[in-house]
């Protein structure tokens, strides 16, 4: 994995989660670093969301420290005070400022960061900070991922970048119960950021789906420790986006309890917010989620599911395409059922759309619902 | 059951659904009956929802054809084509005007009428036509319902109606894959019926959710025999609501692997649009769908359900109730977790939100996700 220059990781385990599993992570910037957030539309907002939204707006960040297990929301005046107990804490033995210091949560709203367990741990994790503990770090952050999600590019230049990511359920637009941490050594001014970072992230995790629920936490912060000068700034961008798209395909392909990944490609709509629309309905129809899951090519509930919008629009005039194969044309199958039942059995699937309305095109990826999904979030706590 | 006087059912097996099952249902109306009624809002419409927008115009009804197995949705012309050709050999073997008799169908979407196997039946059918038959008449309606939907009540001064429902699964406002008849021997003009049955089922089947899906079919019609004078007309609404709403209960406790229903009350906002949003958003979450199923106490999914929404509001003013327990205040469980868990293993819920933000209330009724509904809908067709 490439790493950035001027990055620091560690990760301890408090106990907030099962036994021995890491729930504190930290990202140090060993120099003068720059940073930006993007954070949930939730009107709900967590702890860490309120308290990081001012944070990115200092002139110097020095690092990230990350908790899962207990997402700080739903927390009140209680919640702020250990937040800050926690930052301060972690600033103090870094020696740095506290202002320097952002924070971000994840797991269960409505209970208290067990700082009795967390503080004792503080030392530990400075103590801990090498180049080579991302993974730990990555693994610190995770919910009910089954797996970390660790994504990085280089430019020609040299210029590094490294995505690190946690996603699982409740992944809807916009964003999710999602925690992304975009990091480089390229030089970025904070008034570059602000125009990249939400940029990127509506490329990206603002196009994914797994149930249709937003999170109280979502969060995404990009660090940069100013290293090296980028001349090539379009390369950068365009391999920062690489990272953030390819961070969004892990969340869905890791969705809970999904067994596929779907793009939903809606073409031929007047305008985006209703491209946007229609394939938000489809891949949130819990009958088309469904369907997939079972390898059923019963594709009623597509055209159900788009009409649900109140989008109008002539449906004998819908074209759909699994994969590339013309399926459904003028209200009927133009390809053997069997056929589309065995590509339906593929891991990676492309539903496309096409609409005779204009010229727009949306694209999103979602993945199936299926009896793990249930059972995972019915008995999460347990 | 009370059945109101001028009405005969019938019901056959076509075999459209599996062997033996019934499929193809007849209400007739021995008098010159008076009908309406209220359709989907999806703009996928399916063929039976088209003819009977038009038909409830006519002055006289005198009978409805209801199948199940085939929605006719997404059908085409072909699909006009075999609904008009079923309406009219059975209305030429009641002996009836082709234009009294409406239709309705409820089933898998992009299949064609197997008129082969039902025109064949139809002789049958008419023959069979009694006053005892309803129930095999709610039996032919049925797809993944478990039981028939069959409610009745009469007013003081003898006015008899009798509602039968088909329900299950894409349960959501407005409507469902859900086909209603509601039958009555009252003496209704056409155009008291046409603002009574929007009342009835706004307060009634639109406010029930299964999984956030609309169907192409959902049909309420509304048919009397006008046989006895109605003096009380008060009395005579209040019964039909009665029937309507417990339909619509029934509906949403035979909803696809239901194993909880749970009514969600939204009180203290300012707009009904407002308070819907809110009430809706939490019963289609998938997430507190499910906690609901596991019996766990999350409320965090509740908070985070509401924020979705966008409507703005102070989350520590908010106030939940379990079953008339007060489970959150100020963001705190002011209920000992162990009795709320008690509380939730109860198969009837009712969950109350209190905010604060202005004076209106609304009511939903929803029930929980469960594996079974995965996989229903996965292997729905198999």
């Amino acid at each position: 994995m490439i790493i950035p220059e001027g990055f620091l990781f560690s990760a301890v385990s408090c106990e907030i989660k099962k036994k021995g599993k890491l729930d504190l992570g930290l990202i140090f910037c060993e120099t003068e670093g720059t940073s930006w957030g993007v954070f949930t539309k939730n009107t709900v907002k967590a702890v860490p969301v309120i308290l990081g939204k001012k944070l990115v707006k200092e002139p110097v960040t020095k690092g990230i420290l990350v908790n899962s297990g207990v997402a700080n929301a739903c927390t009140g005046e209680e919640g702020l005070r250990r937040a800050q107990k926690l930052l301060s804490e972690t600033s103090r033995l870094l020696k740095i400022s506290e202002k320097s210091l952002l924070p971000a949560s994840t797991g269960l709203i409505g209970e208290q960061l067990p700082l009795d367990k967390m503080l004792p741990k503080i030392s530990e994790l400075v103590a801990n900070l090498s180049r080579e503990n991302y993974i730990l770090f990555s693994q610190a952050i995770m919910t009910t991922d089954t797996f970390p999600k660790i994504v990085s590019r280089t430019t020609q230049e040299g210029i590094k970048i490294l995505g690190i990511a946690k996603g699982a359920g409740m992944i809807a637009p916009n964003m999710a119960t999602m925690l992304a941490f975009i990091l480089t050594d390229g030089e970025v001014p904070k008034s570059q950021l602000k125009k990249l970072l939400p940029k990127l992230v509506d490329q990206s995790f603002n196009t994914i789906t797994i149930d249709g629920d937003t999170s109280t936490n979502d969060t995404v912060y990009m660090l940069s420790s100013n290293i090296k000068v980028i001349k090539n700034w379009k390369e950068f961008e365009n391999k920062c986006r690489e990272v953030v798209k390819e961070l969004a395909y892990l969340i869905v392909k890791d969705g809970e309890g999904a067994s596929k990944v779907i793009k939903i490609i809606v073409k031929g709509v007047t305008t985006k917010k209703d491209a946007q629309k229609l394939a938000q309905a489809i891949a949130n129809s819990l009958l088309v989620k469904t369907a997939f899951y079972g390898e059923d090519p019963n594709w009623g509930r597509i055209f159900a599911a788009m009409g649900k919008t109140g989008i109008v629009f002539n449906p004998e005039e819908v074209e759909i395409y699994l994969n590339g194969i013309p399926w459904i044309k003028n209200f009927k199958s133009v390809t053997e059922e069997n056929i589309i039942k065995e590509e339906m059995k593929k891991y990676e699937l492309e539903l496309l759309i096409k609409l005779k309305l204009g010229k727009i095109s949306y694209e999103l990826l979602t993945c199936d619902l299926t009896e793990e999904y249930v059972k995972l979030n019915a008995y999460y706590r347990s």
